[in-house]
């Protein structure tokens, strides 16, 4: 048992320290080691595994909805990214740059992707030609680079995974509709797979991504009540197609120019899960996206006939869900400290007095709930269990949201919501960029999103009292 | 008919100019775009879906021996990449470099990794410790970066995608097991899902990896005669242990070095298969890796009930096979020549009298062999086909590759053999590097590998005619 208490006593409390709690997840979990590239993590099996699971289904829920992956080149001319005016702006200040290969000096400074529009937009100009050409509806999984000052392990790094989806359409209308489509998508994934509840709505101007027309958002709220940012999705209209002369002849023989999209989610989405179902005995995990679902941990293992019984109860259980067996010679407290830390979600405790009574004992990552359940039942039981607690998760993730979205109508009132308890702030606003920063200055809060569903808090602008355009969530946010 | 004719002539045949065939196919097969970068290709939907069935096959053989998936950071730092001799030697010459991070100028160049033994030997030094954390069996799909003069789409480029295995081992023997197994499992792969039959060998020590003490290689013969190093597994022994000092306790409670092996195959696969399979109607697909593998042509289509029936088939296809339908406005014999062109191993026609005798026609991509079956029997019929082609195209490469391997015993004969009929070119060497470089001037030809299926086809090396140690395939090479 001390072994048990070592490992417990190891990981920071995350009311007394979020951000190390975090940190300690991260490490203890097995989900990251550091690298000796400043900024550059090592996503190691376990997390790499999440990620994996991730991709599937979205990748998945991507072809579902007609769009085709692709490979583009992880390097970009200067000449190519600064096509768009916005768009360089915006990403040039934090762009790795190649300079040499080999030995030679380039001609041509390349930069390591930061995002791929400039490469899309190039390609698209190139293969679209005529109405039969749209729409092109690409995705493409890779890693982008951008030169961040201060990192954090999936939240912020130098480089991340994520995947990007870029678009082109005949009509303004079709590109608006992807973008919400595929909004939509990124909601479901998040509240069905990660069991993470998300509030839909539009980027202000100020926070848009650079180039876009529109950008939306899903916005996550984490267990510290700070806000996160887990997937967005922009409508570009023509701008980029102006830029790179995308054009294609219409049925009336008449040139257009096309309409493009582009959206992304990343790694960053494995941060969103330690912080919205973490607990202070480690990662706890949502079934879906559980590298594995059940570990199967027995006791008194020395004793005759209880390893077979284990493992044929996990040869069983193989066929339905994502099984472990944990025979190593630890103790079974320190094992079920350890499985607790990586997040797995039940774990299937046998021992001899079970297998007497031809049972098993279940125990919910997330409730510690013990459920007895007869060996003869497992194939039926334990899928409803996992499903049980993929709900579970959603439903406390959204009364913990919930709990944490307030009401301000006035400046003052949102400074305090945001000292006292951080969380969503709906607010009241003009549409003015002066009062966004003041807001900003005042409050630290950023308008986190303008939500799809609006409510009329007041009539005025929380800042400056003038006639209010728009509800917004405020927040603090990583 | 007319397009269909155009489209046909505008491959140049395989006889007339390879380079040029291969070159029409990647681009009329829809693989693959050239993008502003020098030397990076897009790779297209159709391409990436190739990819994308080779690596879930891999990934599942690499899973089914144990093997785990991570991600390693993009950039090495410069003092990292020097840490093992032999290792910088190799490849420092051929890394992009990245020289600024934003505006700012890096204190340490970073190289984008061309491959990844450094950074992993760092990881292994911080996580392995003691006998207990042996073996670490791990993988990582990527795409890497060697700046190349020359490059060609799939065989040669500045940036490809791979996956790259790492592993360490408490023992050398283990270590030497492994290198094996996954030269077994990449023969297999080539074998069982690319239809293409390799030799399997060791590499001289002048072809060896930078750094390796061993190098095995699965060499495939190409259409042209030239030699495609397919697959690659390098035993590393304990030199990047020493180098990155990963020590581990042993159970006697000593310190050891740990012994390391990687392993690698690229998009250069989907090279080999254009030019083991292709002939000058276009790409030949074998079915396991199409991501199309039958097309349902539609003849008469306007006819009422035809195009109904036509997707009636196709519904019952999806469910067994990767099947897509053509209803475009094109004429049937250009949509014959473009699916043929992008090698889609099956096309099922469908006509009005076909309904009528309740049958469709089956043409064989590679045979062309016109096969009438019922529709009653599809559900049969088709999957027993496919498997024949598949097994059909593995034979055909077999025979054509070992009608292109000779037996030379003397340097004239090899170099007449080169100039001629270039192919494998079995024959004896001393073992001595000033032979092996002696061959490669006076016949254009490498060591491709010794085989470990040796024969004694002479007692004494082509070459300098001293005793003989190993045979050798000899042959020019991509």
């Amino acid at each position: 048992m001390s072994n048990d208490k070592k490992l417990v006593e190891a990981i920071t409390a995350m009311d007394e320290d979020f951000g190390q709690w975090y940190t300690d997840i991260v490490k203890k979990a097995d989900l990251i080691e550091y690298s000796s590239v400043r900024g550059c993590m090592i996503i190691r099996p376990y997390g790499y595994a999440i990620w994996e699971l991730i991709q599937k289904n979205l990748d998945r829920m991507f072809k579902e909805t007609g769009h085709q992956n692709v490979y583009m080149p992880m390097f970009i001319p200067e000449s190519l990214l600064q096509k768009e005016k916005d768009h360089v702006e915006g990403f040039a200040p934090e762009v790795a740059w190649v300079t040499h290969g080999g030995a030679d000096e380039l001609t041509e400074r390349l930069c390591v992707r930061p995002t791929s529009e400039t490469l899309f937009c190039e390609h698209y100009a190139n293969i679209i030609h005529s109405y039969r050409d749209l729409p092109k509806l690409y995705n493409q999984w890779c890693s982008v680079v951008r030169w961040e000052k201060t990192t954090r392990p999936f939240l912020r790094s130098l480089e991340f995974l994520w995947q990007e989806g870029h678009t082109a359409h005949a009509t303004a209308q079709e590109a608006q509709e992807e973008t919400i489509r595929m909004l939509e998508v990124y909601e479901r994934f998040c509240e069905d797979y990660l069991a993470i509840p998300v509030v839909k709505g539009q980027k202000t101007d100020k926070e848009k991504f650079a180039g876009a027309r529109a950008t939306y958002t899903v916005e996550s709220l984490m267990h510290d009540g700070k806000a996160l940012q887990s997937g967005t999705t922009h409508n570009f209209g023509d701008g980029f197609a102006k830029a790179f002369e995308i054009q294609y002849t219409d049925k009336n023989n008449q040139l257009q120019y096309v309409h493009q999209t582009s959206w992304g989610v990343s790694t960053r989405l494995i941060g969103a899960i330690i912080m919205v179902h973490g607990d202070d005995n480690g990662l706890v995990l949502p079934p879906e996206v559980a590298p594995i679902q059940v570990v199967v941990i027995p006791v008194q293992q020395h004793k005759e006939g209880i390893l077979e019984k284990a493992f044929a109860v996990k040869e069983r259980l193989s066929k339905i869900v994502r099984v472990d067996l944990d025979d190593s010679d630890k103790m079974p407290g320190w094992k079920f400290s350890e499985h607790e830390m990586r997040g797995v979600p039940l774990r299937l405790e046998l021992g001899p007095k079970d297998i007497e009574k031809n049972q098993c004992v279940i125990v919910r990552r997330d409730t510690r709930e013990k459920i007895f359940i007869s060996l003869e039942e497992l194939e039926t039981r334990i899928p409803q269990i996992l499903a049980d607690m993929q709900r579970g998760l959603l439903e406390k993730a959204r009364t913990m949201r919930d709990k944490k979205t307030y009401t301000a109508t006035s400046i003052e009132q949102l400074a305090a919501i945001c000292e006292e308890n951080p969380g969503f702030i709906k607010a009241m606003w003009c549409g003015d960029r002066d009062c966004e920063d003041r807001i900003k200055e005042e409050t630290g809060a950023t308008a986190r999103c303008i939500p799809f569903t609006q409510e009329e808090i007041a009539d005025t602008c929380v800042c400056c009292g003038e006639p209010a355009k728009h509800m917004v969530y405020w927040g603090k946010a990583y």
